[in-house]
């Protein structure tokens, strides 16, 4: 298939390689022109613009809204450009309400819009084990389905409605969130009582929290591992600010979410913010005077 | 080996069974009789008071700190009647500061002090498959590790002192109620964006959320089936309020638990105290007004 | 002087009527008709459009950002009708953001922007009691000084840089939520342990809190007499709202200010949007289980 | 009247010279002797032990349970000395259920109880312009009228149950820490945004928040004036304790009070509980990164 993407960052270029491999003609767009070289070293066609890009489906994997906004609505935009029938496949983590605005905008058109955001790290993105979360009318996902599979271990499809599917995404990174926080306490607070925090990251590890968002964050925070960020501190913010904005707008309390939320300001403020989210566990330690070094390792 | 058992409730039934299947002469004690006249067809003796309890190994399973105290500090209480070199074998969940000062009353009269919570629900109980996190010194630990064995699927030795293995129990409990608020949260804001609340718990729990914790604690909710308790309540409460306590004697600060503390206060005031301990899922959802059935399975 | 004055809501009627009966000359512009003709009999003239209004200096009183935007920017919006040397006196609680885009839009233009947000509600607009926070460049203060001195008790000039004046009274405001939740959670613990709320009441009036802020809340708690609103809780909902947003453009956690936030959305959610602000005191009442009339009076 | 009084602290050394001027018959205890000292130049009589206090009013004014448990019930205790008809005026911050302990063990043994909290710093204290929240059976309160009139400038009588007034105390604890909060979370995001905090502090302390609490705690934050302590931060942590407690046994969530709990605890933790109960507003200057001095005077 023709098949367009724009946004090649660390996420972006791995899901677009996957395209090329699984034998679909891509063209790429991005805004500093590296990433599009190396891309088109592989087989991909560069384009100049979000607007020249071509294709069936055309992808976009943007950083946030203003991102997202900036190739649509630009002077060269996608949002001029796409040809009626055209499916804007839409996987950038961004907020409900741009979701709605674009698929407002492209029913209008006559041409498909499918959100589907995505779960995964680089490392996931590369080797084309993301899940997929979509949402959209049926026969804008039908067709954009070869496309996910080429790029996702699996596709949930989850509503006709695809403001939905962004509305999980954020859900899901809100629960990391609170995996983090809930480890930050709780590792605090042994360290404090004495208790050898890897003994305490076994027992919960290997007993009732066995899933690797446990497993991975509890190391990140045990071993204060937060630079190089695997996912960065404001992006985090960013997520919980989208969903306390969804929270606002349905009148939603989300007691928790607003203290993650003032964990990643704090955060910023006091110059942590080129660290990974994980680091919003290092207020806990500082709240407890939880200063040196927890772990050895 | 001889060994004593104390506390017949739920979990303390399975657990002295299991003892006496593993080959133990096991003398129990209950405060009601059923639960001993019960063990006591499977081959237990029956002892009239605590202090009537014999064996090398005295195991307690009590419902919390005062059951604990007065199983110890009664009339006929344990403490008095304990030989020297017995090893007491202290699975409540109980606080931090209940243990340490067993922990002192023990190694004054020359006697083991192991605590010993488990992590795991009545039918693990009943099946041998508690994890069982143990803390206290080698020589004790030692002597009440066959018995641990006949009740656990694995025991993790975690501290010479007894009260981290106590403390560890709490953070265990802790970040469960964790997951709920941050499941009941998730749910409410997406229920009333009119995401359906299965898509959304399939997709968690197939994804980066994939440990039963996630699966029991989001089905419950979703079906909003908390009666009968599998856990009660009051009991979650109390384990919150043991853990802040902690905190306090620590100078920790605790924002995560302290909102769960006021779910669970809140969910008494307002007459949910006999359901499970997931009924603090009824708080966000009633912030929220989302007052009707979530989900219609 | 000339002014021209836009918004006669509940608070701008009285304020317009007090320029009049200072002898300035004062043409209105109000979106429904009917209070524009009320204070054309007492000697205002009428304009159509915001754009018609006239006057070296233009006040705005309105409801919240949206509203100023209306009449900024809409088609016969204010923005392209101003003078060069004219001062927009701008005195609705608006977000700090609009006043800095305001502040850049009315200096590039040559005209003057002075943010005066008003502390009173409409008895005190009505007697020119108001208390003016006022802030702006000092040419364009000193040129509304005299039309502030005939709406207000005091004018406090409290930065160069309009904006200020905006997170002074967004601050007042939330100090005000903070005593209405610290009362609510005071008075819920009280009642339910059977303390007479009213003496407790007279302790606080009486002693340390003798202010009127305490007076007059804790007499609306008391006595549940959230309607006929004074301020509705909707517009506290919009300032908290603006307060947080400040908090997070400049990283700055505000837990309080969270919690507030979510009492106002559980608020809006369980049907409380029409009272007033106050009302926000009913979810400790709720949490706690007081669900009675507190005091017979 | 004879009146005994134990705890001549900072407080105590006032309210009891206080009584000797009033023309009382004062009999003094304190654990360290050169208060007693002191007040015997000036016509107290010194008694060695708690026991050996005399009077038909003994006066308590202790630091915290503890310090008042170890009067009452240590060997030469005032529970064992007490005659009947003689009324235990107990003026210390404590627990409600230390009062209702209090309470019936005084009834008991045919003795009066009032409990009689104040308001009001040691200049105050000295000065006789405490306000004294008194609650107590009818006749007590009675004879103890004199006793109270000759210390404070007011007298409220709030209820026939002394642990009533033990709460209202409480509560006015409490309401000053929300203000404390409330200010330290306004002044850093003023501060931040580059509002000179002094015109925030005059907009609001002379418009809305008229009150010496407001002027004087302010003040404190706006100089960072923490040292020496007017009320030492642990006692207001010994404070919040007792009232989250209060809310526990009632089922009363309290969320503004949990983060007060966090903050004091996190002050202490970080090394500041040598310093005013005012510097948990350091916490909210850290969390935002507002570390230089806030104000130059």
């Amino acid at each position: 298939m023709d098949v367009g993407f724009i946004g090649l960052g660390s996420m972006g270029r791995g899901m677009a390689r996957n395209l090329i491999k699984a034998g679909h003609r891509v063209s790429v767009y991005n805004r500093s022109p590296e990433p599009a070289k190396e891309l088109a070293r592989e087989g991909a066609m560069i384009a100049a613009t979000p607007a020249a890009v071509g294709g069936e489906v055309v992808v976009t994997m943007l950083s946030d809204d203003t991102a997202l906004e900036a190739v649509m609505f630009g002077k060269t935009g996608l949002a001029s450009a796409m040809r009626r029938k055209t499916v804007h496949l839409s996987m950038s983590t961004v907020s409900v309400a741009l979701s709605e605005r674009l698929t407002e905008l492209h029913s209008k058109a006559g041409q498909g819009y499918v959100a589907a955001p995505v779960f995964g790290r680089p490392d996931a993105a590369a080797a084309a084990k993301l899940f997929i979360v979509a949402a959209g009318e049926a026969a804008a996902v039908e067709k954009a389905k070869p496309v996910m599979d080429a790029m996702g271990q699996r596709v949930f499809v989850v509503s006709e409605q695809p403001s939905h599917a962004n509305l999980i995404k954020l859900t899901g990174n809100f629960l990391i969130t609170c995996v983090i926080e809930g480890l930050a306490e709780g590792i605090a607070l042994n360290a404090k009582a004495g208790v050898d925090p890897e003994k305490l990251y076994e027992v919960l590890t290997e007993t009732l929290f066995a899933a690797p968002v446990y497993k991975n964050y509890g190391k990140i925070i045990l071993e204060e591992r937060y630079s190089p960020a695997g996912f960065k501190l404001p992006l985090g913010l960013k997520d919980t600010r989208l969903l306390l904005q969804s929270g606002d707008a349905l009148s939603v309390p989300l007691p928790f979410a607003a203290i993650i939320r003032d964990r990643f300001l704090a955060s910023v403020a006091q110059g942590d913010g080129d660290l990974d989210w994980a680091a919003i566990a290092k207020r806990a330690m500082q709240d407890a005077g939880v200063d040196t070094k927890i772990s050895a390792k």
